[in-house]
């Protein structure tokens, strides 16, 4: 039996760069002052990626219970022919558990929290935990693959492995 | 000169469909249990269509500074080469101002109040005004159409017209 801790790191874009985009306002985005001065387009914020065999972006709302730390990672799952991007729209923080592309490796996992302002655009192949909202039962925005293929694969954690998201 | 006066309505899927989605968790949408019981995912809320010309979906976020009542409309948009989708993401409800595809009627004018759960894709063509968001500055999220050609038609409402969002 042995045991792993992910503590939950700030989420930032350098942090994140190997798994995917962070969609968020920052001032090194593409900023284009639109309608009469009333808005700031913060433009293309993350690399939408779904055409693989005949696919297409969709979106949907997933309403998710929240999760509390410690929180147990039992499994992870990966879309081999998408990226996914879920966007929080209920205003709480909440947490993201990734690991790179390729072979999975318990060392290799990440954790980070996210603020309420902040989404993720997991790349095609990155593994990555489920929703994991905090607080309250939450709703995120997530624009995704629809088209044909198995565009999902799961692994699960041994057993005899612990791995524990904490604070 | 005349005035018209045009009183913001609930936003409903029904009083919205003739021009566009209203993106929102509703009992009538597809619902798809996921995450081992966690999640429900509401399917496919938006019909997203950008791909005239070599047009692509991407993902911005608008800042907007907020509007009040009552709101004076001076100038309408619309996009003729794509849809345009818009989701709440700061917490406060927003009013939302179209008119029909085709020649502009300012009679054909109608406003509905968003909830703050509640998300628009306006259908390709449909006039619509730009963000209006309420009480604070709101930040919303965009996924419309890049590529080339010119995407983005104004009209400007006459001066001897005088248009009012009231409650």
């Amino acid at each position: 039996m042995s045991t792993l801790e992910l503590r939950a790191e700030p989420l930032t874009r350098q942090a994140f760069a190997p798994f995917g985009d962070v969609i968020e306002v920052a001032e090194d985005n593409q900023v284009i002052p639109i309608n009469y001065g009333s808005t700031e387009r913060h433009h293309d914020l993350a690399a939408l990626d779904v055409e693989d065999g005949g696919g297409r972006a969709i979106v949907s709302i997933f309403r998710t219970r929240p999760v509390s730390l410690p929180f147990r990672v039992k499994v992870m799952e990966r879309h081999p022919l998408g990226s996914q991007a879920f966007i929080m729209t209920t205003g709480n923080p909440y947490l993201v558990v990734v690991a790179p592309p390729g072979e999975f490796e318990p060392a290799a996992l990440r954790a980070f929290q996210a603020a309420p302002g902040q989404g993720v655009n997991y790349h095609k192949g990155v593994w990555h935990h489920y929703c994991l909202g905090l607080y309250a039962v939450n709703d995120f925005l997530v624009i995704d693959r629809a088209g044909a293929g198995d565009n999902c694969e799961e692994i699960a954690i041994p057993g005899k492995l612990q791995i524990y998201i904490v604070r």
